[in-house]
């Protein structure tokens, strides 16, 4: 879909890829799953909770607002839980660590564990920093519903899991900026997806790889999504605040149509701003309208490629 | 006069009200001291300090600026009470808690008792959280000037405070979303603000809240303000950035002037912004802009219900 | 060339000089180096990471993003030393202190002196607070390599790294608001920036004062560079994203040219947004599109004076 090429919510280059075409049977259904979601968010302005970096926590609320949720913003673990209780899905993002994250992140992570609450992982950064290691493994114990980052964190998560291949699946970090393909992340995508689902209350989960075309896989299907702007990468937290909407969304929809509708929301949200922007500055205001312009059939229209 | 539906900074929703009609002698009086406060802030460039949420801090800082103030943020109770003794008034609002906040924030609202400093605060989300509530309980030994808040913040904050009337009034806490109408919350905003006026050093306090019709009191008389937009509740931060331009004009004006004029300002500037916005993205930038160029004249000409 | 009236980074008010002209021969030599750090930082998209204020953050990584470098914001040691490896020069920003920050910020630069990793310093506030004055009293035993803030603060610190003239230079702070010209911390600049370069690896150092016309030295020279917007002091942030961006220029080229390239590219970007901008909201956003769409040959073509 994007790209922002930092630490606080990686993603990677776009390019658009049209070599697949879709028409499958099964997508007319999920076509309707998603504009529901779409539409669903629309009319019952769901409260998606985020823990999240101090980068780009404005934009996170404001795209949740956007797409037509609410936001709630919240770091001690007696606030977010307490809010939990009436959010419909919560958001973390590991960014900008603050000392006692150690503790707070994993006690939040296994409340939401124990109430099957459910939640979107953003792994950014993956790999850089002992703390925020030591957090995302500890997130095993009690996984998120879905995981969005770009290829780089998601190879990066799935090896810290223990989940790689025999023959294993390496990966430099590189802060927030991929430095591997997302064609690299498919199967770290698709195992770390079935592992969430082992885990999840109701045995769904996703996995959303963001970069040069976006793949979302619920560890046994795999969907690509073109388009999207390069533009993406010069606003800081368009990944964060995907990551935000998918969470909004889960609020309403299960994981994979979640997944699936916020990345299409954003590349389609994207390509209307592109059209408009004369720089970044403007890119980003062009694309908070559009996030809330854009209709449930609009974003269900999307181009979706499958393997 | 405004929206936002989240744990930062509560409003509720706008709806039009004129079936009451002002000019009551009164008001001439009023108007000129809120025309006066507008001008002041643009000609003296006053410095307001807030200790805010991390989602809103950036436009609450903005919005002082685009007010013609000017804008310190700070967490630590050393830097906080040091920077107090260059500030006209100070915004304390409750998001986005951190550990230490739960000895900073009660320290800090006794050293500005102590000093008779100035202050508004923002009880955002007022009834969550463990942690929260015993900030807020523990600000009753030491008030604020000005409370700012939505319905149900306020009546929250009346009966933590055990202000509340025989027969008791009743609140959800719903995140910062008011789940109450501001007509529930006429009373208790006038017990708070007499409760608040008894403990300030020259008498004077003033309770805001922000709703489909925003409601200003003194303790005694009771202002409801008309206008604003729908958009208001699709930014984060509107009611935050209200409760920060309120402590700009409490640094130039009495309590009930300086509330009277920040809600004023910003459902003049919401309407501005509306009619230019294509969506919440734009909206935001116009709605900066319209806080800078709007006059005291315009500001002062306002429509105010009285009862 | 700028001006932003509060505590998070100071800079003070703009007025155009053009009592001098250049067109001596080292500033053909200048002018390269800086169309080339302009140049290369669009070419190379290099890692600037920040520690620093939460106001502001987000415009600071927007700022890196639009001058066409990347960004990562942490602030726990062992996140900031890690992802240090991979960027090219670090930006820190005394704003907004937490209680950890007294012992995490000395122990970040003492790294950074250790491996020769570059850095930027904003003295936020200096002299404002016990726990800022003991930060920046710390920073003397390992400092960085640009020093970039407004006249106050640059005396300020001078001060309290016993580097004042034998006369003494006096300041008084004022939040982040300049109380004193530039012309008045030229000696003290010149003497910091000396002290700074006696403590680099490679001996070379500068020291930035925004102001009314902005002053860069490097211990020796002093240029001054007119121009920038009075409306710079009306959005939070001018400052801080300035030096942000002067650490992604660090990257990519030697300090005095990393700051003059910074310095003149934000005079020319805020030249720009001024001629399109209806007030500080739109003002920011063709700020961020001037930055991104300015070319290195209109920055190096920029009046610089000197003396």
């Amino acid at each position: 879909m994007s790209d922002d090429s930092h630490v606080h919510c990686g993603t990677s280059n776009p390019v658009n890829d049209s070599a697949h075409t879709d028409g499958q049977p099964d997508l007319t259904a999920l076509r309707a799953s998603i504009a529901q979601a779409v539409r669903n968010v629309k009319d019952r302005t769901p409260l998606a909770q985020s823990f999240t970096n101090f980068v780009t926590i404005n934009l996170v609320a404001n795209a949740q607002l956007a797409a037509g949720g609410t936001a709630a913003m919240s770091f001690l673990p007696d606030d977010v839980i307490d809010t939990a209780s009436i959010s419909g899905a919560d958001y973390i993002n590991v960014g900008t660590l603050l000392p006692f994250y150690a503790e707070a992140l994993p006690q939040i992570a296994r409340a939401f564990h124990k109430s099957g609450h459910k939640w979107v992982l953003d792994p950014v950064a993956a790999g850089i920093g002992r703390t925020r290691t030591e957090i995302l493994r500890a997130f095993r114990a009690a996984p998120p519903t879905i995981v969005r980052g770009n290829a780089s964190e998601i190879i990066a998560l799935t090896n810290m899991w223990g989940l790689a291949a025999v023959d294993g699946e390496t990966s430099r970090p590189a802060g927030g900026e991929s430095v591997d393909e997302v064609d690299a992340a498919v199967e770290p995508a698709k195992r770390l997806a079935r592992f969430l689902a082992d885990s999840a209350p109701e045995g769904k989960a996703a996995v959303a790889v963001s970069g040069a075309v976006d793949l979302v896989t619920d560890g046994e299907r795999v969907y690509r999504l073109p388009g999207g702007s390069a533009l993406m990468a010069k606003i800081t937290g368009a990944g964060c605040s995907l990551g935000g909407v998918t969470a909004t969304y889960l609020a309403v929809a299960e994981p994979l149509t979640a997944a699936l509708a916020a990345s299409l929301l954003y590349n389609r949200a994207a390509e209307v701003a592109e059209a408009k922007a004369e720089g970044p500055g403007s890119f980003q205001v062009h694309l908070l309208d559009a996030l809330w312009n854009l209709t449930p059939e609009q974003v269900a229209a999307s181009e979706i490629l499958t393997y």
